[in-house]
C-alpha cells in the first residue's frame, strides 16, 4: 500500500485566503507535518496526527514525510504562502532526488496558495502589475554576492521586486547592504512598501520612498515590494495607492 | 450613498482555486464586470446584474466599474489569475488616477488570487522554489525593445522565468524572437514548461528542454516557465518533476 505527499499552501494567515482544495485535503489527511506556526492553523480532529517542527529542518521534515508516504499514510505538508515560493516544494523534491528509488513513486502533488508578495501588493494597491522579480534576501542558502548581483541586474531590468525573508536577528545586516545596493542603483522616486503579517490581526502596510527607508523597518515576517520606475503614488485621504500602470511608453 | 469597487482573482479555472474571500465578495455583489470568459464564470442569480465585456477594453470596463460604485453598488470586477499580476487592478486605478477627484474616495479593495505561473509550477513541481521573475511578452503595452532587454538581464540574474500572454494569433513572432533569445542566452539544459489552460479540463502540461522548444508549443492560454541553470528534473515513470533546489552554492 503506497500514501501520499500533499505539499499544500496556507496562504498568508488568513482562514479566508485558504483554497477549498487545500481545506479538502487537509480534511484528509492522516498525518501534517511543517514548521510549528504553520501546523498551529490546521484544527486537530480524531484520526490527524499533527507533526510539528522547528524552523530550518525543512529537508529532515520532508523526508519524515516521504517516509510516512511510503508507509501508506496521507500526508499534507504545510507551508504558509504557496509552497512552491521559498517553501517546502523544493525541499521535499530535494529529498525525493536523493533519497531512494521508491520515493520518486509516490503520489507526490503541490497544491497552491496565494503568496505573500501578492497579498501585499493586493493591499497596496498593484504595484507587481507589470514585470516583476521576487527574490529570497536570506543568505542561509546562497552567497550574498549572487544576492548583490540579481539586485543590480534586477534595477537595470527596471522590474518591480518582491523581497522574501528581509531580515532575521542573526543576520541584520543583509537588508541594509540591499537598501544601500537600492539606493544607489534606483532613482529617489521608488515606492517601498513593508508589509507586515498580512491578512492576521498582525498586519502592518507602510508605503515609504526608496531614500527614506531603513533596514529596522523589516523583520522576517515582512514581505517587502520595491517599485519600478514606473510606479506611482495615488494621493487620497488615508493611505496612498501604489500601482504599476500596464504601458510602458516606446 | 457610495459604493465599492472589489478587485477580485478567480484563480486559473477551477473553482476548488477560488478564495472564500472572493466567493464571499461574489455572494455580496450587485454587479460584475469582466471579460467575457471570466464573467461567464460568475452564477447568475436576482440582485446580481452581469456585465461582461471583451477583450482590450479594461479602462472602458474599468472606468463603467467606478462609474457604479459611485452611484452606490457594490461592483466586483472579475480577473482571472491575481488581479495584480498583469490583469485588472492596474487598469483600475490607471482610470482612478486619470478620473474624477471622487474616485479616490471610494472603497477599493484588490483581493488576491491564485496566478496562473504559480499553479502552473504547482503542476510541474516547484521550478519557482529560488529567485525568479515574471515577464508578460505581449508588445501591445511596451515596446518589443524593453522585452527584450528584459530576457537578457533576467538570463544574465539566473533568475528562472514565467512568461505570461506568450503568443496570440494578432502577434505570433515575439514568442519566436523570445525563444531565439533565451536559445542565445542561456544553457541547453534549461527546461521549459508550457502549460496550458491549467486546472481546467483543457489543462496540458508538457516540458521539454530550450534546445527543443518551438513557438507553436504556447498560446494565449499557455503560461511558460523557463528554469534557472539550477533547475533540475527528477526522471520517473510518467512526467518528470522539475524543480529548483533552494541553496545555490558558493
Amino acid at each position: 500500500m503506497s500514501g501520499r505527499v500533499i505539499i499544500a499552501g496556507l496562504g498568508p494567515g488568513a482562514d479566508n485566503l485558504v483554497t477549498p482544495e487545500v481545506s479538502a485535503a487537509l480534511a484528509q489527511a492522516t498525518d501534517v507535518v511543517g514548521y510549528i506556526p504553520y501546523v498551529a492553523r490546521v484544527s486537530p480532529r480524531p484520526g490527524l496526527t499533527l507533526h510539528p517542527s522547528d524552523n530550518r529542518v525543512e529537508l529532515d521534515r520532508a523526508r519524515h514525510a516521504l517516509e510516512m508516504a511510503h508507509a501508506g499514510r496521507t500526508v499534507v505538508v504545510v507551508s504558509s504562502g504557496d509552497p512552491g515560493v521559498f517553501a517546502m516544494a523544493s525541499a521535499v523534491f530535494e529529498a525525493v532526488e536523493a533519497g531512494p528509488p521508491e520515493w520518486r513513486a509516490l503520489d507526490i502533488r503541490v497544491l497552491p496558495g496565494i503568496t505573500a508578495m501578492l497579498a501585499a501588493a493586493a493591499r497596496a494597491g498593484a504595484p507587481l502589475g507589470h514585470d516583476f522579480c521576487a527574490i529570497n534576501l536570506s543568505d542561509n542558502l546562497k552567497p550574498w554576492a549572487l544576492i548583490e548581483r540579481r539586485l543590480r541586474l534586477a534595477a537595470e531590468a527596471d522590474f518591480a521586486m518582491a523581497f522574501y525573508n528581509p531580515r532575521s536577528k542573526s543576520r541584520p545586516e543583509g537588508f541594509a547592504r540591499t537598501l544601500t545596493v537600492l539606493k544607489e542603483a534606483c532613482g529617489d522616486t521608488r515606492p517601498v512598501i513593508f508589509a507586515r503579517a498580512v491578512s492576521t490581526p498582525q498586519e502592518e502596510i507602510r508605503v515609504v520612498l526608496l531614500p527614506d527607508t531603513t533596514p529596522e523597518m523589516a523583520d522576517m515576517r515582512t514581505v517587502v515590494i520595491v517599485g519600478s520606475s514606473t510606479t506611482r503614488l495615488i494621493a487620497r485621504s488615508g493611505a496612498p495607492i501604489v500601482y504599476t500602470p500596464r504601458s510602458v511608453p516606446a
